[in-house]
């Protein structure tokens, strides 16, 4: 992919995961999960697996509340709801607030209207870190019949970074676009991840547990373009791991918990050698 | 079990699993889910291992518009609300304007009135097949006091065939009763499936995924009698080579997935040679 | 830990725990479950893995009618919506009409106003166990500032068994209070589980599905101690052979539904002779 010349580039940095990693583990942030039901489970037990502790608040009575004690806030678009759609509202607001970082991931945005209005909504409110696929990304940004296939991307990742860098800009936030390599900018630099796996795309729920990744890692690392990064890098890495020892999605799943439980800093470095 | 005389009776087709099985793999049909919370992330595993995509859209705001475009729609009762039954309303009649085969998955109807009487009002929306266990398919029917145990069955799938057969004929449709065997019918035609093993009853969702399964198969086959026997056939056939991996139901469910993603020719011809 | 002069006090017992097993698997008893989006699958994987035939209804048009033919009900307040808050309330009032045992998790009591209230009125209808963890139990006693983090604990067990004793006393009930070392109390008596494995808390909904398994046991023993015991020594020997067959919390979450399975009186026996 050609990188337009205003941004800096780098790859991922080892370093930069394996803090990250430490701090998740050792702080344990409180990670308030507003997502979809099809992966609430593997969500929640991805942020178990790298030490998180999440929790899932999904009503317009709580949401506020917690959003404000917790130390970052997931609103995942999945599966919608008007009472939903309130508690997001209620939940952004009270996140914006307290200082509390938080994270969009816009499923299926440019799919269909009302998810699409409410994540522009959704935009003032000045998330931490916007990650989704191409096609979500490019739909955010603004681009016409950019819509993917239900939840699924028709696009690849390279062609939506110079709308995601502008996106970012835009709006002051990170943008984190997934795919077969998966770019993160802030609209002035941009962040490689080329770690990870097509077995990623197999089974529900691994870019919904990414966003959540994402948002617990904004709790242990200010920087979001760094925490988005590390987030990815993280889960990539693990996954590359976790086809090793799996012949099915079914086997990579429970794999990919595991490889999140044991990932250490050697593993780290050797994946991201490899990969350069 | 007796089979009624008029009506044609055959084993399933392996023919037919594998030119469906390609078929799934190949065109990757979108499938518009409307299922229960227990087994959403099941369901969407199993679409996924067999190359389909799925997405699982319940709310009144976008279902009509994602019926529309979906390659094909399950509607599955497991946990109704009155928000999720408008949803589906508007799914079904979308799904009618636009020719796009849906599925009915009448879950526990026969023990619960009020999931009783939708299923029935959603009959007039023609699905192209009704996918049930015997209890399910019985209340449906019509029968009084067939209702099953919660969501389980208490009568076997050949004592509900005529019935099954009956109430394909009548509403012009397809009825897939699961069960030790598997029966499909359109009322003229019974294809038998004796593929499968009793572990299927003993992790949450397997029945509902074949609904899920079925849809699928119903985007890139046009009989609906033989596109539910291909999706039970691939199912089961995947579940036979499960039960040699594993070691009890949390293996076994691990193994579905993975035997479903790796399941070939070969493998479908051999477990119906031997069921047969 | 120090346990008052009055309580009796003893470890919990092999006998109880095989013959509750026995029940489960002979007589497999409906357990209506109102659980919360993130642990429906695994809670009815869990009960499916020994046995007991789990059906979640949560709607208020069926959960009265549901709770007066289920065996038992689970109530689990994860996540709550004001609808699922009227159709608890019409459960618990069937429950109670019918005789219906019923357990109350009060997932996260304390750390949120609205659940909490709704858990203080739920009190009055006397559920057969309250199971929580000692956060939730110290709060659901009056104890002001007990709030834990999010749906975790930040207190012990043994710190909230006077309070769980006294609670249990005061609204006629069992409480057991999960922790490394679990206790169950009927106010007058102290059973105390040892067994069990801190990978229990790296996977999300393995205390939920210990409220469910409760429940199941309640249909199957009368003594609401009894069955909370023996549910909690079922799961806690199941978690400690899933252990050692696991090399993170992904195959562990695999392992404990197959040991649920194959669990049989030896291993109880041998599990428990190592805890005292």
């Amino acid at each position: 992919v050609t990188i337009h010349a205003e941004y800096t580039h780098a790859p991922a940095s080892a370093d930069d995961a394996i803090r990250v990693l430490d701090g998740l583990r050792t702080r344990g942030p409180l990670v308030h999960c507003m997502t979809n039901i099809v992966v609430a489970g593997f969500t929640a037990n991805v942020l178990l697996a790298v030490g998180a502790s999440p929790a899932m608040v999904e009503n317009a009575e709580e949401s506020a509340d917690f959003a404000a004690v917790a130390d970052a806030v997931l609103v995942n678009l999945g599966t919608l709801s008007p009472h939903k759609v309130t508690a997001m509202r209620l939940a952004v607001d009270a996140a914006g607030r307290a200082g509390t970082p938080w994270v969009l991931d816009p499923v299926a945005v440019g799919a269909l209207a009302y998810r699409t209005g409410f994540a522009a909504e959704l935009l003032a409110g000045r998330p931490a870190v916007i990650r989704g696929n191409p096609s979500e990304i490019l739909s955010l940004a603004g681009v016409a019949d950019a819509a993917g296939r239900g939840v699924d991307s028709t696009t690849d990742s390279g062609t939506a970074l110079e709308r995601a860098a502008a996106l970012a800009q835009a709006k002051g936030t990170t943008v984190a676009v997934s795919g077969a390599t998966d770019y993160i900018t802030d609209g002035a630099r941009v962040l490689e991840v080329s770690t990870g796996h097509e077995m990623m795309t197999r089974v529900t729920g691994v870019g919904c547990a990414l966003g959540a990744l994402v948002a617990a890692s904004c709790a242990v690392e200010e920087s979001p373009l760094v925490a988005a990064t590390a987030a990815t890098t993280i889960l990539t890495v693990a996954a590359e791991v976790a086809v090793e020892r799996s012949i099915g999605p079914g086997s990579f799943a429970v794999a990919l918990l595991d490889a999140l439980y044991t990932l250490d800093e050697t593993t780290i470095r050797e994946h991201l050698r490899v990969a350069s």
